[in-house]
């Protein structure tokens, strides 16, 4: 099936009727609108409005059907019981795509309004295909289309695709991106999914050579059967990442008031996550955390890891922290431990694995010589090393103030440079230390080097055990897509 | 035993020999004057040194037995084989206590290290009590001692005591406290644990009034047995908050190598924390989050929580994260869902448990309301609400920038309004939302939030899972000291 050809209208349109625009500029309709100009959508707004006349200087029609020129997509906010007329218009006129935001269909529980809800599925049949109902549309940055609250989000196209049931998830998820530093292909907050469902979304994805990871949040699958085969197929060329909500009893019911899903079957998305490549995450953090691995570290990614920090209790907590989430840490040879005594003091540290550095940072010469030590080991796949930089960067520890600039910078180049050595992936923890408001140039201090780190493709997260998660995550998913 | 007394020369000394400093200001030696200096030591303070001479503007000593005043504590941080030479010294002088920074004694693995640590156990029985060898030290605000690194610790004193192994936890620990508000009554670095050990600490803080909590982070404990009997006596009317570390094979090794403790015995602490009311924990972030709920969670915190969150699928990952730590989300009878339709629309929001109001925050009237009906609910103990303010904060939601503050400080002071009428406990989420540099000053107005709602005795977290899990050792606590 060719999915991106038949969804082109819907993510790339030409031409958008936004449909249920009124000059309130509080209402859902004009928001979007002002988001849809304000983000800088490419092509061209045809607001749909019965009252005739023009909304932030746009010419609005009084249905779609007036509209004088093709259109590819319509976005629907209308009250639930007018949506059907509204797609049938959309029908008449040769619509190919709506995205339709109205919530109060079958989520509510209520008969009449579950049965508005099949009718849209039929309707959709003869020959429109929708995204939603009760959801936030659609984010694709290289056509300018944004979802509901999304005026100000980032312009740049990026290799992650998020397919989420849940809108408020797609915002939020779009922010947290930002942070991490990746961008999107396609957000598609889809609702309901009275039509277009993940397995659709999922299969054109697939396609989607500008998408390289597959992030999805899933309440209740649509097409069960079809997405296991879907993922089963894809997962192994393309990582696919998958948030399922709703697996505990508590969840299970709020699932169903969200989206009208059943959720549950917990043995199902076990057996999913057993036989698959898919990656399982539990929270929108785990999910964006797994993505930025995904986006730095390499295949050669493995669950054998050398851990270096600065203190024995952060050593300690390092090693259940990787333990907890099945990576190895296994110990260093005689060979090794000689190369790292010659490196670090014999008191106060240890050259086992866990490395204690003793100190919470050290120079920049001594950092990379014992990064060097443990990736010259056999034993070691990958690299996870804390840099607790909060402590320089409040004035806490570390060189005088004028030296404290050059310390930090030399520090921060270290681990892409033994990386490109080596050829060894290396993740970093950068602690946020404390989190009092006479610390917040100290974090903005250490969120400008996790951007430095970045830029030189390393991921860091704040806590080890977000990164031994994430770094737990991408080598499961290296060995797996190996045998599958 | 009369702990109080027989360690009040160790916690409050009125003077203290530093033996070990040299001209080097950058050796520890010099580097704990300068703390103690800076900190502003209530004591007389003798620095020893064989050389002579002036130091940082105090006379020094050549040793410990030429101090012409009495000493109730020294601190150590000469090398280790000269360790033992010291304390004999300081028996000699009458000293009642020390504090021993020097590293390299049993957890090197080496015997003749071990030997030395073993005589030290030998003459603190003569009549010296040690705290060490291998640790930080002791921060005890009241009487001016602070932790090797701790010149710039806060000077008020508090509820809270921190026992840890962990030089590196105890600084890190005493950090994380500020941006939750707590202040401490006493942190011990103890580390190997050579003579004083958990044993004695915990009994101690049972004996000291100032200690209202006691958080511990144990390795390897010295005397499992009395530890046991100790907690059982003291957890029912003093919270003991442990993060035992090590549990895992890999952490169990890393134990070795920092603190000479033997860890492992899974089965040992499983009992401890299914037959006594101590409240286990596994990271320091949980540890500090579980001492802020207990600072402001009153006894009649249950785990029937009625949960409140704008987006659905916020909603849902907050069931999922409730059910997981094993709070219950009881659903609402008719007429507590009748009071909520009555503020809410009935499209985009639930008004079944957990709520859903639809956005990322309504204003502060509605929010009383609200969180009114559900206080309301006599099925619900305890309340967790998510306020997303970031959304605000960072101008991406809400009213104009000139009603912005208004708005937030309208919502700020509700939590508190509602606990006072209803007599239940309400806990807030408080996201990060994007972690760009460019919201920095979101987070800066976070942080002042969270302090604001710490003024009004509300605690607040960044995630949902952060504050059910705090929630649920709240409510598991309460539940067994009442049974205890």
């Amino acid at each position: 099936m060719d999915r991106l050809g038949e969804l082109r209208p819907i993510f790339y349109p030409r031409a958008l009727a936004v449909v249920g625009v009124s000059r309130d500029q509080r209402k859902f309709g004009s928001l979007f609108l002002q988001a849809l100009l304000d983000f800088g959508f490419k092509g061209k707004i045809y607001p749909v409005n019965p009252a005739g006349g023009e909304i932030l200087g746009l010419t609005t029609y009084p249905s779609v059907r007036d509209i004088p020129e093709p259109v590819d997509l319509a976005a629907i906010m209308v009250p639930a019981p007018v949506v059907p007329a509204v797609l049938e218009d959309c029908l008449a006129k040769g619509v190919k795509g709506a995205e339709v935001f109205t919530s109060g269909f079958a989520e509510t529980g209520d008969e009449r309004a579950t049965a508005i809800e099949r009718e849209l599925t039929l309707i959709a049949r003869r020959g429109i295909r929708i995204i939603g109902p009760n959801c936030f549309g659609i984010y694709c940055p290289a056509s300018g289309l944004t979802l509901l609250p999304g005026g100000n989000f980032p312009g740049e196209s990026g290799p992650v695709a998020f397919i989420t049931q849940s809108g408020g998830h797609a915002v939020e998820f779009a922010w947290e991106a930002r942070g991490r530093g990746f961008s999107f292909s396609k957000v598609i907050s889809y609702g309901n999914g009275c039509d277009l469902n993940e397995a659709d979304l999922l299969e054109y994805m697939a396609q989607d050579d500008e998408t390289k990871i597959v992030a999805m949040y899933i309440e209740g699958p649509r097409e069960g059967r079809r997405f296991v085969r879907l993922v089963r197929e894809l997962a192994p060329r393309k990582p696919v990442i998958i948030w399922k909500a709703g697996l505990t009893p508590a969840g299970g019911k709020a699932v169903h008031s969200h989206t009208a899903s059943l959720a549950g079957e917990e043995a199902i998305w076990d057996a999913l996550f057993k036989q698959t490549a898919a990656v399982p995450v539990r929270s929108l953090e785990e999910l964006a955390d797994t993505v930025l691995a995904f986006l730095h570290l390499p295949a050669s990614t493995g669950r054998r890891v050398g851990v270096v920090g600065g203190g024995g209790g952060i050593s300690v907590a390092a090693a259940d922290a990787c333990d907890r989430v099945g990576l190895d840490i296994p110990p260093f040879d005689g060979d090794i431990q000689q190369k790292l005594w010659e490196i670090l003091p014999a008191a106060g540290t240890s050259v086992r694995n866990p490395v204690d550095i003793g100190v919470p940072l050290v120079g920049a010469q001594a950092f990379e010589r014992v990064l060097g030590g443990v990736a010259s080991a056999d034993c070691i796949d990958t690299i996870i090393a804390t840099q607790a930089m909060f402590h320089v960067l409040g004035g806490k520890f570390g060189p005088p103030p004028d030296k404290r600039e050059g310390f930090l910078q030399g520090l921060v180049e270290t681990p892409a440079k033994v990386r490109d050595r080596f050829g060894k992936p290396i993740v970093i923890v950068l602690p946020v230390g404390g989190e009092d408001v006479g610390m917040i140039e100290a974090e903005k201090g250490r969120r400008q080097i996790r951007d430095q780190y970045l830029s030189m493709g390393i991921p860091s997260y704040p806590t080890l055990e977000r990164a031994a998660r994430a770094v737990a995550n991408v080598a499961t998913y290296y060995a797996k897509a190996a045998q599958a």
